[in-house]
């Protein structure tokens, strides 16, 4: 997969892009992620890349030409794939994992950051064909949900997570918020491990755990509760754990 | 504010801190970030911070000991302030504008990131009062939620932003999507500029703006809608609107 990201601020990706799972997925050449100054689009003799807003108002908007242009040599250097350029902006859907692996399965990504400004409409009109948003709270620029989107559609690329991560991965799609995890030591500060877990009964560790995610999940986030698909069994703690509070 | 980041990957936030707002708030000394590598408050003999999950199960979880020593040792640097220890945690609650806000208003903010791996539970019962998440997708690691509340915190703190970005801001807090934006060319590869933007006249292009914002929220974000606040006119809009399409 290629990722192109279109920026102002190319050097705010360095320290990412080193680490981790994008520094192995980068490795693994699973994923290439270009960085690509739109400055360097700009015919203006100063590179300017944006201008006053026609009818008036504070701040400032990003000019079409230079984000076109770059967009159309990246898709120049990236010919016939599965391709989707992206805006991340405010007024975008929200990110879902869902989209996320929508996005995952394409062969080359273009996200495009903007930075306090607004986009000139027609970049939107010209070239972009999917919006994104991080979610309801103001960032300074598109940099950092680039940098989620990214990270979120590399650990889902064949071989970047090991086994043992892909597992874990699986482990959310059960649809509750993950148990409470203990580790060594069995007291700290105070505070024991709850007993099951040091039984060495897997029934019973399966049976706590499978409650404590339910009743985490309706305690924090009882939107994500998919009353209809619950097993008989999950509907039985459901209703034990209702019992109890 | 004095923001603590415990981390074990603070290289990921070399790009970020040096670039732009965050730049700036930094230089202006509104603002001091500082990175904690939690490894180095592990008293393994192999600096581990992570350890077998009782009960079994894939994945490594985090150690208790040296999250809560690291949280400790910040907090004991920065005495008697208004602060919040974080967790940024896919089970926490989802950030928004209102949240940003709150956490604005601290002194002293710690935010802790795990990476793949779950937090010993009783991490968060000593040291964690809120949990916050970016929102419902997967990434590796806290840190790119910590850099996104750090740049939606640092905005928000006097001084940082010029007057003009924070009129603009202002613009956000009417509740609607901001309206289509455009600069020069009048006319870009055929398109062009709507005519009422090039009008002169100031009433018009209001109502044109305010007609499109609202247009633009109805049709992408309608949940956003606080329908019992609306006042008589953008009523009148929402009807014109509803008739037209």
């Amino acid at each position: 997969m290629i990722i192109d990201v279109l920026t102002l601020f190319p050097e705010m990706f360095d320290g990412i892009l080193r680490t981790s799972i994008l520094g192995r997925a980068l490795q693994a050449k699973r994923l290439s992620v270009r960085l690509v100054n739109f400055r360097d689009f700009s015919t203006n003799k100063h590179r300017m890349v944006d201008d006053y807003p026609y009818g008036g108002g504070t701040g400032m908007v990003l000019a079409p030409d230079p984000i076109v242009r770059a967009v159309e040599d990246v898709v120049a250097k990236t010919p016939g794939v599965r391709r989707r350029v992206v805006l991340l902006s405010p007024q975008g859907r929200r990110l879902t994992q869902d989209i996320v692996e929508e996005l995952a399965g394409l062969d080359h990504l273009v996200l495009i950051c903007g930075h306090y400004e607004g986009f000139d409409e027609r970049v939107r009109t010209l070239v972009v064909n999917d919006e994104i948003s991080l979610g309801d709270y103001i960032l300074t620029g598109g940099e950092i949900p680039a940098m989620a989107i990214i990270d979120a559609v590399a650990r889902l690329l064949p071989g970047v997570l090991g086994n043992e991560e892909s597992a874990r991965r699986e482990s959310f799609s059960d649809g509750w918020l993950e148990y409470p995890q203990y580790t060594r030591p069995p007291v700290y500060r105070g505070l024991s491990v709850p007993e099951v877990l040091l039984s060495g009964h897997h029934g019973e560790i399966a049976r706590w755990r499978r409650r404590e995610a339910i009743r985490r999940t309706l305690l924090r986030r009882p939107d994500l509760v998919n009353w209809s698909a619950l097993t008989q069994e999950e509907r039985k703690e459901v209703e034990a754990i209702a019992r109890e509070e």
